[in-house]
């Protein structure tokens, strides 16, 4: 039986991840594996779960939920050799267990798909993190993200040392361009903004020349999003306004490029490509039926 | 008022789109977009959607979806320039229109999520399509798919030119090593399997060796999956066997290797990075608001 | 406390039992048993279920899950002395146990009413099984099922010995007469089924006549269904094309005319009585309060 | 377009029936019609169905749900010449219509299960009736349903002619004999359940004795169950007390033995096969492709 | 550990209590606590539940269930000095424990908005019940209940002493001067009430004269509602029928009127002001965390 | 035909109502309304919706929604007279109409259910609005709201002229007692909570002493929340740290206190009673059936 000596996740587990599992489970098995069928029920096997490539890891609480022995089934066991968050390289045994063969081989590719997918974004988050590390500021996510997983990939942008921006539109004011526009100017965005929002809300003003940023600055905006800015402007606008205001710095952000706006001295970059092309981490499966 | 001469969608729309759409939709709005209640509920825009990297068009009819205008506001449209699995290049308006700026807005982000992870996914199928065209084999997907994307992203593959395994562990029986080991021999499962299974479904044995693919082709397998194996021992493969069976190669193609197992012969080359690793498509929208 | 000797399912249960039950036992119990009210709350009782017709069981596990006792309430159990499919007669215990009054007669109804009809089911499967038995043909059911319960049915006749087809419509391809005639011929039904479905379903042609049946062999069905012919016509198509595709026969198949397709040589009958039509197994339960 | 002169249901239709439906359609359809990919979108056909039995029909308003025409296909149509409660004869077409090609496919079966199943209970119900109709006595139904189905199956059962008793546990009070031996007596049973009632339910007590039902009526039943009695002694019992309470008569009834129950001057006959057994109406669907 | 000394629950809990719960947990947390992540995991804390006002509780089965403790958590534990139903006066600590820290600071709210407003229904309930005591009549609910809340509110009227009126439009039957002025007289519309529905539901009319009430009696009305009459006229009408139906007594009861009322006669007094406009009974939380 | 000359909402509606209306009706309908099956499916009637005390609305969405006319009747209308947040009096006719009679009479007692309850949160914050009206401070709700209700009961809230605090544990930072005493200080509770919250939340200060105000302003609080402070200490720290951060009041206001606080200068006074304590407003609807 299992002792989960290790807490698989790092810090809070993101919200409703138990029925967001379930229900994948249920797409891949639909009505039924028709597969599985051919094996006997009380077939046991060993498995262990081997890293084909370096990265991070996120979804070992996935993991340890899917493969979790059953309490009866008394020399089943599952074993964590790392947690969420954990660098790992080639080769790597991040879990093994011994279980039931056909809950194993059922569960498999559901498995995989999450540690996968999520470890990808947790390693390609954790390689913005080093290339920014030495000038203290911070990668932050975007809400580009895949239609059905966002507090999944901000879980796992958490766990590749990244901070996350707002989850939705709900918890924090972005006033972008065309709102600016809609209102006619920044000050009485901001100003319909502090009156119409939650006053627990902080609001950012998307900027894209130096004198929106003055305007935004001067009417009271907590964070200022300096959006497309090459790394020389965005120098010059932090070091004039510094301790005024936040800046974040925004546009297609890429390993080379990152640390010269590191070196700005903004707050944040924010980086949509951590959650929308962060290719999957390999992963590998090897099960063994015991005789 | 949108007229909808073209059909977004690519022969069938995934099942269940539209709900999956709505819940993505309030995934990213929550409790309420706090920065939406600056605006006036009047206010109009116009908006085109515009593509900046060649690709395959994948998500139209969820645009349509999300940007129709309402029938009472009788200006306001929306018109598709492409289709499902058209190819389109660098600066192509793929959809124009007018319609709340609200509504659009709130929108924006959850359309151009699905259009730019579901069009990556396309136009990646199409480029292992293109490497193979000449060969007559089909590129096909596997069950590597995103935790909950599966119908939409199984879509995708086929707007890119791609074609579906099955869709889940239901609608097919595929034998692999461990169902082997577990029964005893490749004979005997697929003897378990012919009776176990739904008649309906064909049966496919994944293969390591060529003695392997001998006994599987004997013991009646629809179809043999290659696993792993060389382009030069599946090319022996095939042609000593070609018309007894159906030959599916896999293994870590890349959009190198690929050309070079679609010439020998086999009929399907089934691919996992086309659902686990495409990079999104980068697609832009421009909103222009109407005073 | 219960000690699940025996395993109350045959093979695997159907996917989704246990939300059916549940939503079954709110159909019955709606905002609360308003008879229930006036038993005390430690009130319990020993039950016995009795079978009062001879057939074969199905549904012994959704009485384990509805009358397994508490773990807390060490005196209670639950027995089986069966397991679906097997064949019972007038006065067979099937089970019997000892339970809270209370949760006992709340959920009596709902559980009898799963094992009537289930068993009904199984009950018929097994005498059409019964009556083909010698001539190695196989009963399988069809989708003639009463809605929302198809699982449940499919299940129940596996446990009356039959077989399935296909779940529904996502698991086999069948071409109809309408399908044929949308597109012109078999032939190229056939050929555009191959292109259009998963490449793992099979491919059955429903044939009227005996040239249907030809073209259908020739255009390479892997089934092929005659439709209500006559044992003598069945037996002449068998004969001609044994062993160049599978057979299905189907029509109005009763338990006198079935033995007769039976002696044709065909691979399959399917019979939609089993499942639309089959009468309820009489089943009682005895109830004695503990005083 | 449909003009929908008649409307299919016989008073209310049964609460939630469109969910019902949606969710068949899902379990059969699943993830995609595998067979229908290999028709043309713009295909349209005509159909009709024909009643190949006689009997009382239930579920047309599922019929026209489901082949409703699209409003913007303006030669589409659906004609109803019956409505739920029509007694039809062999041969008689109950409605017939235009519809797009693919649609109608995929929804047949599901359409015709419901309209087989309800019309089966429908009539079936309609022949107890017939049985007691000169007596003024009613046939009503019991929780015997198929579990999922209460609802369409009890409005079937007025659709036969028949009276509904209550629809759950909730909506009616019913004190059978583990009640009784509970509380210790029939007297105390009622005094307790008016108590823990809510005051707007009747009471029924169930009772196998004339001892029973003196005190039953003493204690101020509303209805007393005369359960398993033979004619005799309910014609007694019914003469005896008539007047005093409302009295229903139940115990394995069928076609035969009705008409002695209902000559004895019971206000209630209870039939549970009229549910648990009913075998399907055989009804039929022609369909013919427009070229 | 919690050993559940004590039954929280009055009888039988509200159906459907424990998803209510979840649901208000999930409004409350949304896709979580972002002042609780600066809490350790480990954290532990006492507490305890302080009434502030008398009353009469309700809701600590919702207590028990949200507070209770994690079995792996051997010191942690909780109890009950009271149960549903309990009066209690301020100062009283009705319930304490040991448990998680960021448990407890997470659920708090939610339990104390529960607890707070089924205690105001249960007690503003008990002081009906206590003005009407003497003379044997009924205090009873309406269908003015939050939207939502129906069967806790209805429940918390239990536990303050009072009676149900039916749950909703299903499970009795009201006749209202609308009902009467549709179909023309009383006499008529009880005899179509009479066929209409279910034989297990009494029928109550609702009656503004005296002339009324002797038409309601004489076409059988199981009760008769006198709607908004004056306390002397309430009076002589329950003189005159008393023994031929039962009389609740209706309309803008207050602590003040309702006694007059009460010694009119009648069985039932209805209140809508117990459950759409009590005040929230003051509960306090006291916290202290375990260094 | 409905015209809707007036939009019923003030603002955005609170998202997800209009399944919170659906589920409302559920529960009261449950499987039929038991009493409307007496009336004639095409009778219509008038109807008009009465205030019965001074007040605020709100609701009227709700109520639009359910009493909207069916396009296909085009005789039948609705008429709003006022919109969410009009001050109304006695005898103020709000809306009335013409509709089907049985499904006027079905939703009546949900509509009122939603109208009376929402306008008497309305009605109660703006008697609070009123009282410190000239003070230039704000009156907002907390998290004592209705389990279930909170998004309609914080709509209300700003129908009635108050402001909203976050909507729940998910959008602010509200640091109290528990979570200061867990960490050691405020200094570092600030400081934990800056780098574990989403960047875009403010961060609020619970203080019950003068020093612990020092601190919270010290360590950057964005709000400080006076707790059960005296109207003159809050005076005297408003006074010393006005335009260092933002003062919210709370603890027990009540409509003879509020105005004091509102004097010290505080920039928010949250006041629960708004919404876990407001009695429903008395509104009427009178129906007239057309003959």
């Amino acid at each position: 039986m299992s002792l989960h000596q290790i807490n698989p996740w790092l810090g809070e587990p993101p919200i409703g991840w138990m029925s967001h599992v379930e229900t994948s489970l249920q797409e891949d098995i639909g009505p039924g594996d028709a597969t599985n069928r051919l094996l006997r029920n009380d077939l046991t096997c060993e498995w262990r779960m081997e890293v084909q490539q370096s990265g991070v890891l996120c979804g070992l609480g996935i993991l340890q939920y899917l493969f979790d022995p059953e309490p009866e089934n008394e020399e089943d066991f599952l074993n964590l050799n790392a947690q969420d968050g954990t660098h790992v390289r080639q080769g790597d045994i991040v879990a093994y267990g011994k279980l039931n063969a056909k809950t194993l081989l059922t569960r498999e590719r559901t498995c995989l798909n999450y540690l996968m997918r999520l470890s990808g974004v947790s390693t390609l988050t954790s390689k913005f993190v080093h290339q920014v590390g030495a000038h203290g500021c911070k990668i932050i996510d975007t809400r580009k993200t895949t239609p059905g997983l966002r507090l999944l990939e901000k879980y796992a942008v958490r766990c590749g040392g990244g901070s996350n921006h707002r989850i939705g539109l709900f918890d924090g004011i972005l006033i972008k361009d065309n709102h600016i526009a809609a209102v006619g100017s920044i000050t009485s965005a901001v100003q319909s903004a502090r009156l119409s929002g939650n006053y627990l809300l902080k609001l950012e003003v998307e900027c894209e020349t130096e004198e929106q940023v003055e305007e935004a600055i001067q009417a009271g905006a907590d964070i200022v999003l300096l959006d497309n800015m090459s790394p020389n402007t965005t120098a010059k606008i932090v070091e004039k306004h510094k301790g005024k205001t936040l800046f974040e710095a925004s546009g297609s952000m890429n390993l080379t490029t990152v640390e010269e706006y590191a070196k700005t001295g903004v707050d944040f970059i924010s980086v949509g490509s951590i959650t929308h092309s962060a290719p999957s981490l390999a992963i590998h499966m090897e099960v063994e039926l015991i005789p």
